[in-house]
């Protein structure tokens, strides 16, 4: 402690003493939705932004006071990532407070969000709001502490004896159990579809997608066991939750997806729907992984109340999507595929689940 | 739509094409709790490594790859914040996933866990643990949505009649909601000391504490309304916390220590325990901001169970505290006065926590 003590001397005043340039407003949404990022880097040769609302990285302009900018747009009203690279070192724009973090820095960036003139379908709205609960469970499947994010829908304190269905939804590589609730804003999207009446009120459950530390193999597997044997019954003990497979559903993104479809088409048992969007797939594995699906395909399409496939015809992944629904199509497996614009973005994955919570339970 | 497709076209290869160079390993925590922070910057002429482990900023030597490094420490065991300067721009580590966010840019920084042979307070162990939810509500004061964040002790959903006392506990400037959870830890915290029989079981609230935004004039003021008129009626009606002053305390870290002692020492009729860490005041205020409270001491005295100011000798923000207490002191108000080791930061906020949650009920 006395070391710790004499090191810290002044601290605050040193934090202050370093920022000796003044601060630049990056981004700056204009009314028009025109944007404009600066960052002060006197030093560099060549700074460049790259975001999700244009394609490729592109050059910023220095001015004689070492602030680098650019102005891309009008854009569309939408919440983009971007990074900045200065002479080769991708950051974040250091002006901006709204950054996505995640399991691994390769998901940072910074958060760019242009109003739309009338509030979005994920927009916090006037509307009554459920709540997001985050709980702090031992999982035996991984043997450490785990944690995992639920949402209620508004007035589920108040009704002490309504049960309710369940979603598990999972996330994407390098990403966490807060990113559909920060990025994805799911809890916002469900309160303005349940004031629509365009959805049942039910719970998600959004737990930690990683079974295994990120890279390493079979996370499928052991992600699988922590939610069936940990998170299921965590949260069966904890909620007003339906125990039956008819009130449980599975969907995830990309890593998700290919977690949700692989899982929830093996344990029919367990879920009645399974949707996976820009999923996570390997073609060459198709017929191993669901053997027992297209085994019996008139058994599963009994079972199954919904089999959404999803995905954008500008992601990396939309081959994948598109030859599991021609699989499925040859086995006879009943399902959705829908084919949208867009890229492997969070742009699609709120569309879609504005587009699959109206069509559960 | 159809231009956000146009644009978005393989957005993802090309996110991926962006990383050019091999990712390094930053920070890499030896076992002797040395560490290792990396940052790859061929083109940098100058990179520093500025932290809450060491005074000051502190030269990295670059390597033939165009790696920069330095090796510090060993380190005590403790969470530390730290940044990079590249020629003098100010960022996070690139290398680590885990960043401190709050509501303004000034906050963001890296987050550097040296773990201790054992289990810290502060750390997530084999014991019951609370949930924190997140509540989205509509404030009357600010007119718009706002978020707060609670804490709710084990067993909070099992004794469907026990009513428990609250804890309204305020973040520092250019924080949030979550700061008291991501970085001061309050969950495990408070986890902790229950299991170990130090505490008692309450609930924690902590709100957003800017009502106007950041940087502007009458903060305080307009977030007391939000506190007051908001907040607590929101909390009586969501949770079963007792209504009585005696059950309630309010406590605050530095900008939010300036709003504890100031609306909490007006407000004796709402809070019984009043405390503030390293706690922004301004002296010439005192008399003014105070009067009612150097009014009638006695009656002061009386109503408060607990008036908790502590500061570290190292942090800027002493001698407003020192002052504050000799002005208690002189107007015959009793309270405790905490001087430690530390400056201004999260890991004297902790350990303040720590020791005046057992204080608190």
């Amino acid at each position: 402690m006395m070391w710790i003590r004499s090191v810290l001397v002044l601290f605050t005043s040193l934090a202050l003493a370093q920022e000796t340039r003044p601060p630049v407003i990056s981004p700056e949404v204009q009314p028009d939705r025109r944007v404009t990022f600066r960052l002060s880097a006197p030093s560099a040769s060549k700074v460049t932004v790259t975001g999700e609302f244009a394609r490729g990285s592109q050059d910023m302009q220095k001015d004689a006071a070492g602030v680098w900018s650019i102005t891309v747009g009008p854009l569309e009203p939408e919440i983009y990532h971007y990074n900045f690279g200065v002479d080769g070192l991708r950051i974040i724009d250091p002006g901006n407070a709204r950054v996505k973090t995640g399991s691994t820095p390769s998901t940072l960036a910074s958060i760019l969000e242009v109003p739309a003139p009338s509030a979005s379908f994920y927009d916090g709205q006037p509307v009554p709001h459920g709540d997001v609960r985050l709980h702090w469970y031992p999982s035996k499947t991984t043997g450490s502490l785990r944690r995992l994010a639920v949402y209620t829908p508004p007035g589920y304190d108040q009704g002490a004896s309504t049960r309710y269905p369940v979603l598990y939804l999972l996330h994407g590589a390098n990403a966490d159990d807060m990113a559909w609730t920060n990025l994805g804003r799911a809890n916002l999207i469900l309160d303005n579809l349940l004031a629509a009446h365009k959805s049942k009120p039910f719970i998600v459950v959004m737990p930690f997608g990683y079974g295994v530390p990120p890279g390493e193999t079979n996370n499928t597997q052991m992600f699988g066991k922590d939610l069936i044997d940990d998170v299921i019954p965590f949260i069966q003990s904890r909620y007003r939750a339906y125990s039956d497979r008819e009130h449980r559903a599975l969907v995830g993104l990309s890593m998700g997806g290919g977690q949700a479809l692989t899982i929830g088409l093996e344990r029919l048992d367990l879920f009645s729907y399974v949707g996976g969007f820009s999923s996570g797939l390997r073609p060459a594995d198709f017929a191993q992984t669901f053997a027992n699906v297209v085994k019996k395909p008139d058994e599963v399409n009994a079972k199954l109340k919904l089999l959404w496939v999803g995905c954008g015809r500008e992601d990396g992944a939309f081959a994948a999507s598109q030859k599991f629904s021609e699989f499925l199509k040859a086995n006879n497996v009943k399902h959705t595929f829908r084919e949208t614009s867009g890229a492997h973005t969070w742009m699609v994955w709120r569309r879609y689940l504005n587009e699959v919570a109206p069509q559960l339970f």
